[in-house]
């Protein structure tokens, strides 16, 4: 008796003799129709599922099985290596191919035969970039070519701080670009604003102020690390800076586009907001999120730029390029980069290096600018047809705050806001009411209104979310 | 009076007039010797330092500095960009460049002219693989394959789970290699095993028996998590699995490589654990970090294997290709997965989407396999020079441990490692003490010795660590 033998022949197969590899012989019946390889496929999902095919079980030798099916050797050789990758089988050398132990139960949930129920026709949720716009050429090219270029010691275990040529690029984008007044040395690359916040919040004493309006996710942040978010009024020139609470000694904000509510922060209260900085030994957090999408007119400098020493910018690549490459950076004030590195330990626990090298290129090369004003026009285009179809149609609601970023608010009458997302579900739009981002603790009461993402639909599918859209407020306001 | 007038002009300079272009003249005075470029970047962030050239000043235009002083005009405009990406210089279309405002306060700290301190001439430090041979051609190859292949949804907010192309290839992967039993639905990919265990540390109950040898900074994630790791003995065969305290109800083990005194956990052993953590509702944390590298036979697979319910399997990039690819995987039972994405979160924000799909591909198209098979024949012989070197010229020392991953264990007598360190330290050598691994609440006292890891160092310097190390032991040990 080989060690062949005692493999468990298949359950319910019409062949029991090994095959001529040594596997056992395999009983499939193929439907007549579809790619060989897809029916073949199934047919061994199928088996395994049922429990005819045991885990363990040598499968045959693809040529003998091809023979057998009266198949190609390829489309058999593919079908193993799906199920492989699938983890219904295995395949290790010297011992060929064989059903996964606990394949059939552990594998089963996850392929689940019926039809995934149907999304949402149209995303208009907040925050998400054109995925389909990513730069695949010119990203592909930067990171050839980083790749190439990097020195040796790149690959070696990475320094906290980040990349040094990725800070040197930043700097000069920064500075350039959204008025930002610092060097390489003051920056430190992260993961995103979330990975930046975490790692702000210990560091600051415990009570904050914070827009009235914001991102519940950020203030889950805050409550996560001890700190108290205190809300601050938030009116159309942005965060209201003569209510910022007295035992506040930080102070987030985002001064080139209130998130969500769309105000930019009046020129008096920057001012104001630095003197109070100054004047309390406070930090100011600046989450530049959309700084880069004005469309109006020319993007207003960072807040950062009146006083480096008292304000902690934050940026990423999650609004400007994709959130699928976890890069983001802080710009810290001199005595907060060494406490930050603290908290960030000896090395660099997220940030890829490969990207980081890969983005100081984009940058450097011009690719990054020629991305932003691409998506700045395409931008630009969509908010002005909601706007437009909005003002035409349903005259009676206004599209509120400053031309920029990536969502625009739709202002509601009271009491319609529950109304009108319970119509945008049924007309299979995915989209958040403006209530949900008003802090549960600021005293005065929340607007009503829609926060609608206009980036993420595919090109050819927005005038369909926009006429949707139309629909349901036009539903709701007319009643 | 143009705006142009009321720029600050260069204090100290000896021309005052508006270059041709607009911006200030500049008085510079460059050392005869040295590249044109290098010398006028050198003088102009003097200028700075100094605060000749104040915050705001706008500098002239580089065709025009060049006819000043003589020089190629691409001299001084790589000059200039090299100052406007260090930070002190910012450059706007339409305004010129200007002297940084308050580039002389912050960048002077960053820019020491002292030269860097010099650092040991040979880095044995364990647990780091050879950043020489990070495959870049390969990986290049990959990363634009799958950038071109990717579908765009890729591009969005990332599931926290991981690509399904990356969990796939893992699944197929850690089966054949590894032995690892799973399908792509048990995996969620990390940035690495420390981001792994910080996942799993809060989710388990608070009692953790780990090897009274390990990683200090592992031990600290369990304390920061406000789990109590308890030491459990380690011995010639790995971990004593007869004695895991009776509260422990997680079990952190490395058993193909115990780390880091080299022992493979015996097979008696491993199935103890297993029985151990059946018995008692416990889990094991399976941390392979070096799994693949085994020189004198083929590795051993994965306790996982065993018992796939009761095992939390870990792996990374870290040793295999490269730190600086924040990647890392964790194979888990059924009820482990949904509590570890949810506290992931409900995006990913950690792991690049980018890199996921590169190493979805690097193995697949058998890359990985080619990388891991290379590293393992040039490991092995650097591992096998290093025992030999020490056996004919110390022969009273011992290299323990099996013959596998990225570093050794010289044993010492007692009484001798603290002296070993200091003469390794003045031998320009970078390595720790076998004593600094060990718990410091374990009853059994500490083994002394070295642990020499031998991946690092560039292959035409390993021959000179080997030999500076074999007399740093020759002379401790003879006295």
């Amino acid at each position: 008796m080989t060690s062949d033998d005692t493999d468990t022949a298949p359950r319910g197969g019409t062949g029991t003799a090994p095959g001529p590899g040594g596997g056992a012989d395999l009983h499939l019946e193929l439907p007549p129709h579809g790619a060989r390889r897809t029916v073949l496929a199934q047919a061994l999902r199928e088996a395994v599922r049922s429990g005819r095919l045991a885990g363990g079980t040598r499968l045959p030798p693809y040529r003998a099985l091809a023979a057998d099916l009266g198949l190609a050797r390829n489309a058999v050789a593919d079908a193993y290596a799906e199920l492989v990758a699938e983890g219904w089988f295995t395949a290790r050398q010297g011992s060929g191919t064989r059903v996964a132990e606990g394949a059939a139960t552990a594998a089963a949930p996850a392929a689940p035969a019926a039809p995934a129920p149907a999304g949402p026709r149209h995303d208009l949720l907040q925050g998400k970039p054109d995925p389909a716009a990513f730069p695949r050429g010119a990203w592909s090219t930067s990171a050839r070519r980083a790749l190439a270029e990097a020195p040796t010691e790149a690959f070696g275990p990475g320094d906290p701080r980040g990349r040094p040529e990725l800070r040197r690029a930043l700097a000069a984008y920064l500075s350039r670009a959204r008025g930002v007044r610092t060097g390489p040395e003051n920056i430190i690359v992260c993961s995103g604003f979330a990975n930046g916040l975490r790692l702000l919040a210990p560091l600051r004493p415990r009570d904050w102020a914070v827009e009235e309006y914001g991102l519940p996710f950020h203030h889950g942040i805050l409550d996560a690390a001890g700190v108290h978010p205190h809300p601050v009024p938030v009116d159309e020139d942005g965060a209201r800076t003569d209510r910022i609470p007295a035992l506040a000694r930080t102070l987030l904000l985002t001064p080139a586009h209130q998130f969500p509510t769309g105000a930019r922060l009046l020129s008096a209260r920057r001012a104001e907001a630095v003197e109070w900085a100054r004047g309390t030994g406070g930090l100011i957090v600046e989450d530049d999120y959309d700084g880069e999408f004005r469309y109006d007119r020319k993007p207003v400098g960072a807040v950062q730029g009146l006083d480096p020493g008292h304000v902690a910018y934050a940026g990423s690549l999650s609004k400007s390029l994709s959130p699928a490459v976890r890069l983001g950076w802080l710009v810290l004030p001199d005595d907060l980069v060494g406490q930050v590195l603290t908290a960030k330990g000896q090395r660099e626990s997220w940030a890829s290096a490969l990207d980081q090298l890969a983005l100081a290129d984009f940058i450097e090369c011009g690719a990054y600018d020629r991305h932003i004003r691409r998506m700045r026009q395409r931008y630009r285009t969509r908010r002005d047809r909601l706007a437009e179809a909005l003002a035409s149609r349903v005259p009676e609601v206004r599209v509120t705050g400053i031309s920029a970023g990536l969502h625009a608010v739709v202002d509601l009458p009271p009491g319609t806001e529950q109304a009108a997302l319970a119509a945008a579900r049924t007309a299979g739009l995915s989209l958040d009411g403006l209530s949900s981002y008003h802090h549960p603790s600021a005293p005065t009461p929340a607007r009503e209104g829609l926060v609608v993402g206009y980036a993420a639909p595919p090109q050819a599918a927005f005038g369909r979310a926009v006429e949707a859209l139309v629909g349901v407020v036009r539903g709701v306001v007319r009643g």
